[in-house]
């Protein structure tokens, strides 16, 4: 068995990967490291984990990390930084869900979050933690920089077409919309139950982090430095990003031959489900599921393709991913504990 | 493994059983019976079962189903009535989701349903299969009547304060809400999503179906016939029920008193979760389990205990009580494939 | 022209006396006092009033209120009461929203908000602000306590079978279910959005603060105190409150004996809407609306009588009421500027 | 008074024009035309119309709609086609909510929508209604064939910065998100509460109707003919559009200079409010209201504007647009009847 810590357990990130984890055949959870509720049991701050997990949530304690095999980090950016160093030090593999260790380059960090990094050198030995890009690096990988929400969603849709150079690298268009759970489960006025429900709005537009993220692995299918549109939205409903992508075409293509190049691109994956002509990805066909699903609209009129895909932002963007990368690190099936349809209802 | 056939598998109570057991370690699904949707594949209905299950619907062939173990049928009710008699004599055992096994007597599903029991020779034969209260039947029974959604929840919320001798008969009140999964799939003006959401009511007020079948298993807590107000109500979200209910003490009893009696009756069950005093159920911390959370306020101004209970209506209430009682008839722990937290988020 | 000032108009019953009042053709709105937002206009913080009303927010200032007519007081319990007695020496009629003079009793008002009550002279001259039980009184006030939301809605839905004398005293139970604005606009986490949708809950059982209010009103329409159980419930939907009312009957009536009791009662009223047999109020029809609608279903097998009211809590249950109560302060017809149907959807 | 005829007034674009013309000073309603409801009052289709409008409904009699000033068709396209020339022979004003009479050039209609246009010579009198472009053609038609609600919403967004001359005509891209009162009242199972609900999806991507309509009006602020993407997205909320759309700039322009252009265009428009610099539209601001709100994100790095709008769909993208175009056909005020700020919550 693999003995887990999840830090920042009580968050939504946190606490979905409680629930992976409770359910995950090879693993364990034997800390559940939380600030607020230090002392307390999950399954009081969480009452669904009564008569399933009734662990108690404490403080960091670097000696009791030490014995488990892998540590996750759902915890803000910075906070990730600050302690993730300390893990590794005592030989513990680390899956970091903050956007601390996602990054080729800390320039580019240090831009789009407006702070140093205090541990660039790490930033060069972390993997980005997406396993259909990246698998054979993650095998080996100690540090994994898990990939944001949107990102997944994002890269995933566009990266065929822009690495089999049937895409243009101008005028990307990734226009995003998300569940509420992405904002996490702090208190702020904008998720309000009242002031959320029956709302839709635009945020951060020009300006969101996962920009320079979906940027910076997209440049890689280009292969060359890429600039794209990315626009995040809230909508009222908890889980769930549907991201819409529009690139343009280099030739005339059809349906088909676009569909190809996403058929072949993800053959193999069991996490990627590229949908036939006619069908597209709902939110709610991949709600508490690792499924990413991919669906395509070529606009002939306009020589363009418009790709949608959607995920669930805590499972695949983001506790999901996580385990499938402790999957990987640890020599299991990538699927081991994923493999459920998710909710629909 | 045990070879299971669900028929009606395209309803929400189907879908829900086929979710189940597609992740059950010990069953294996291999029937779908649909009318509606005969030749297509299950993951083209409910398209999150894509890379999951690819089965496809059939309509109902007898020789086929005589090849499984267990048949679910989670048909509308009088359907169920008109098969089930014949996959019995296959020897198949049969888990019915509807109403047409539950009860004890054809003459109050006569009066209740408005129409003839076509077999009532079987009713005698049925267990009504709630296993808190009816477990060693249900091991040795071929044919289950599974309780309602409503009912479960009313029942166990009831039925110790009654089975102890506590509680009175007269003036119990069951004020009880429900999600919308619980109106089934079928199109209709008050399931439209615009004129459903941000709405509640109530219907069906004192003439709704389950009554009878709460009376009837509370009659046998109370020693006596007994009757209810039963009152249904739609809220606008998808899964879960939460039941209010009061029942008039016969003497003065304190909090912790009450809360013992549930405390004992409920000890071993590992389904039921007996709140502690300032703690009540919510339907999102049952949501997507097994549970049933039971909370008690004793109101001793009053004299009166208002018990608070909460299911999942499609799994506890539906789904996962058939997967419960299959797990019970074929000598499996009860739990199997039924151990997780549910979705909270 | 009735000058007004509204008191606390950045919360969810202030602004939506700030919508009511905007729209009314006697009424201008010259103060809107609000400490968070002093400064600020209000069309900046709630922008839907951008183009509509531009008024800045200020901090108190009586000299300024003194100037009004009429000042609503939309403030926290306790707040209203230390402000209302300074703008009532200026001359200026105040409806106060909270629940500071609502009671004939201040030990009532003491017990059940645990703290003294500082102007007791005052709720001897304060007016309960139902018009429908007393508009004559109302029509002379300068001080109204203007009734709860739950409280409207419970005590217009069982006021006239106890009134009659048909209804019995005990066994009264008031099961309520309110949208999420009744909670306010602070945040907490029981109000997140991801908390609250899809979930129901009851809170506190047996005792919130309006359980009081009912059985002060109750006891006048019964002739003696009487004691009933109140149980609030929060469901995932802005607007809305439905109550359940179960009230034994002295003796067997019909449907239609019980519902001729509410006819005659409601006979002349505007904003209360009796449904015929076979309809039943729903949130839907009352929503953005000062209606109340009352539906009633006599148990005959169980001698009872279930009453279903519903209301707007932020309408009928505080600033339309409030509106209301205005109109007969100031000689004008009851429904100035309440004369609409609601929105639907 | 103007005296109105609505006809197809029980769905929901008409039971709102039903609700605005209900509260309007200077329009009457005469007849409420409905097919499915006929002879049924509307306070019982409707029941929040109770106490406030009791007409029943009745099927089309020309000889009575004959006697109104104005008929409204909310009808299904084709239908509205039907009648209309019959109605407009009549001496009877007629705004169509349909998409019969949008088009300058019969020949786009028969390619979006299928079939022969049957009146294409009304077609060269009928004004497209949009008032913020046409106003003083509105003034003097008898046929007004009022804009779609996605389509409003993203020609009132794009179209100054293509006017100016600043936007690019390549490379357009609306990516528009709806609440599902834009589905209508039909049953269907993607309206259905538990498959709408926390569901997002993309639909009808490339070929939706609107598409046409959008491009026709903002051909004529390029100056030439333009093509768009657009792509609808159904949100699991009732009312509100929110359209997202991504112009490039022909030459690099501050977001101050972006904003001008918009501030001047719309500058004495009551009922187009742009937003300053930080603040963006949400469809909360404008649920209920007449109102349209834009946002502007000028990405410099992209040279490339990022424009919200927002709109209530049944509203200014139908009903209440429609009553705008009344005021104007009738000389009133544009905004009699429309001057309020929406529900926010």
């Amino acid at each position: 068995m693999i003995k887990a810590a999840v830090l920042g357990a009580t968050g939504y990130a946190g606490i979905e990967l409680v629930r992976l984890l409770s359910g995950h055949p090879e693993a364990e959870i034997k800390i559940l490291g939380s600030k607020s509720f230090e002392g307390r049991k999950i399954s009081e701050v969480y009452q669904n984990f009564n008569h399933i997990l009734d662990i108690k949530c404490t403080e960091l304690d670097l000696d009791e990390v030490a014995k488990c095999d892998v540590a996750f980090t759902a915890l803000p950016h910075g906070a990730s930084k600050s302690v993730i160093p300390q893990i590794l030090e005592r030989g513990v593999k680390v899956i970091d869900l903050s956007g601390d260790y996602r990054y080729d380059d800390a320039s580019v960090y240090e831009k789009w979050y407006g702070e140093k990094h205090s541990s660039p050198e790490l930033l060069k030995e972390s993997v980005y933690g997406l396993p259909e890009l990246h698998r054979e690096k993650i095998k080996g990988a100690r540090l994994i920089g898990n990939p944001g929400c949107y990102t997944t969603c994002s890269i995933l849709g566009a990266f065929p077409l822009l690495k089999s150079g049937i895409g243009e690298h101008k005028n990307i268009i990734v226009d995003a919309k998300s569940g509420v759970t992405g904002a996490g489960r702090g208190l702020a006025l904008q998720t309000h139950f009242c002031e959320c429900t029956e709302n839709t709005k635009a945020y951060k537009v020009a300006v969101h982090r996962h920009t320079s993220e979906i940027e910076q692995e997209l440049s890689k299918a280009a292969g060359e430095d890429i600039m794209i549109s990315f626009t995040p939205h809230l909508i009222p409903q908890k889980r769930g990003i549907l991201a819409t992508i529009y690139i343009n075409l280099k030739k005339p293509c059809t349906q088909e031959e676009v569909l190809n190049v996403y058929r072949e691109f993800y053959g193999g994956e069991f996490f990627v489900r590229v949908k036939e002509t006619g069908a597209l990805p709902e939110t709610k066909h991949v709600a508490g599921s690792n499924f990413v699903d991919i669906g395509v609209v070529v606009d002939e009129r306009l020589q363009r393709a418009v790709v949608v895909s959607a995920l669930d932002n805590i499972v695949k963007g983001a506790a999901g991913q996580a385990v499938q990368n402790m999957n990987l690190m640890f020599g299991l099936d990538e699927a081991t504990g994923l493999k459920n349809a998710g909710f629909y209802l």
